[in-house]
């Protein structure tokens, strides 16, 4: 049976460095501050919301939440990403995405100040992700993929790492971390002609295509860890379910992150780590 | 015995349409130009500044050469740069790098002014290539091995490219160029155990490590198109040579670029049409 790799103790672990931090902070007179931007009531959106606001208050960093209507105008959506861009209070935007038809994604994600992008959605940190320059923000799910792997002390440096998806969330920035910490990475997705043939050669597998249970005993091989980024809710339990079909893959991976109780708490832990780390350049620059 | 897919008819046809480019902006009074950057005579920089001088001369774009010595300060060089984008007639800066030490690259190739990035450096190109948004260039030479697979029909789509080498100038941006093209990608590095057993997989191999002849006969399996990027000069024979051993690949291999005769002269077109492309746009602006 696989090994569990929970998100609780990587989440808790980091958590208690950013709480550290964002106490410093407060004794300066800065309180770090998240702004979450949300359009409409999308239940991903709501969980994901839930979630950060639950980590950040743990750790001594305020939201600030911003509800605009599901069918909001492009500009007052672009003006409310500006005032937030403005106001010297708030170090990191958090734009909850994607956003309904027919606002424009992409203006969105580019009128982010770089500076309070913690989400790592702009270009400058898409860069520094690709170039490895270290500027910016790295997407959180993908940045919580390598600190769970770290975590558990799972090896990457020389390992086939196969990701499957493309996305510029996680699939196309997990993959250039993973090449950075110097594994051989295979990136899969739609187009892939007969995906289990290069999901079985991994030896740490990220599932990351968004199709709940997609990932079964023929995707699966022995030895493996398995980092499942998915998140659906079954419309038949209601329940929190991955990318990957548990019941098959647990009697044959190594390792594998559990839906509910893996990914999520990690990726909100390096959420709110990255708004402490923002209120710190903002504060050393007002020095 | 592969199919040798020379450069040469590649070329031809993009400098053929770059041609034509540059003529309507000559009419127009607009002459697209060039400026080169070179600091000392390495060897290889000196090889591609000739090929790169010639295609420009044949498609009538102007070359102004700008040659500082191999022992110039960095506040000279970025002095040198800032005056490239300063001047209104020039449309495209070439840095040829890597810039010998203790000469600091990064700020460099940074400092280039994004709409005359022709070489796809800095990091607005670079996050194009990653976000797939087509916002400014790609690296020439990855775009060239595109074009050469375009040109001779080559399929990518749901094949299997493995890219051996990481680099930012060729092995991470051509990875992303054959993914949005619609290839399952790995990369393969210096870090990457047992490399022929990845290698011998591909439909579509890059070669692009840097190792003269590396490449033999436990790399390639048949019916496999390879795609050769290395550039060296045999030092026994001082003849050109890739990081493909040809005598070994030759025989196993469907189709093979040779070196010389192959990437080379197509990255020098993609180069030249890329400054016809910023000159157009610079005339469109001022209009």
């Amino acid at each position: 049976m696989a090994e569990l790799l929970k998100g609780a103790p990587v989440a808790a672990a980091l958590a208690e460095r950013t709480a550290a931090k964002a106490a410093a902070l407060r004794e300066k007179g800065v309180t770090p501050t998240l702004a979450i931007l949300r359009v409409g009531e999308r239940p991903d959106d709501l969980s994901y919301e839930r979630g950060a606001m639950k980590r950040c208050d743990a750790c001594g960093v305020a939201v600030r939440s911003v509800v605009l209507p599901g069918d909001v105008g492009q500009d007052e959506l672009m003006a409310a990403i500006e005032s937030l861009n403005e106001d010297g209070a708030v170090h990191g935007i958090l734009l909850l995405r994607p956003l309904p038809a027919p606002l424009d994604n992409e203006a969105a994600r580019q009128a982010i100040r770089p500076e309070k992008d913690v989400d790592g959605v702009t270009d400058g940190s898409l860069a520094g992700v690709f170039t490895g320059s270290g500027a910016g923000f790295a997407p959180c799910t993908a940045q919580a993929v390598m600190e769970l792997l770290d975590f558990y002390h799972i090896p990457v440096a020389g390992k086939h790492a196969v990701v499957a998806g493309r996305s510029l969330v996680i699939g196309r920035p997990v993959a250039m971390l993973l090449m950075a910490a110097g594994a051989t990475v295979t990136v899969c997705h739609s187009k892939t002609a007969d995906l289990p043939a290069y999901t079985r050669q991994a030896d740490v597998l990220v599932t990351a295509i968004g199709r709940m249970g997609y990932f079964g005993a023929e995707h699966i091989a022995p030895g493996q860890t398995v980092i499942d980024v998915g998140i659906h809710f079954d419309p038949d339990t209601g329940k929190m379910r991955g990318d990957v079909d548990m019941t098959a893959a647990e009697p044959v991976a190594a390792a594998l992150t559990p839906v509910p109780g893996g990914l999520g708490a990690v990726t909100t832990a390096v959420l709110v780590s990255h708004v402490a780390e923002a209120a710190e350049k903002a504060a050393a620059g007002r020095n």
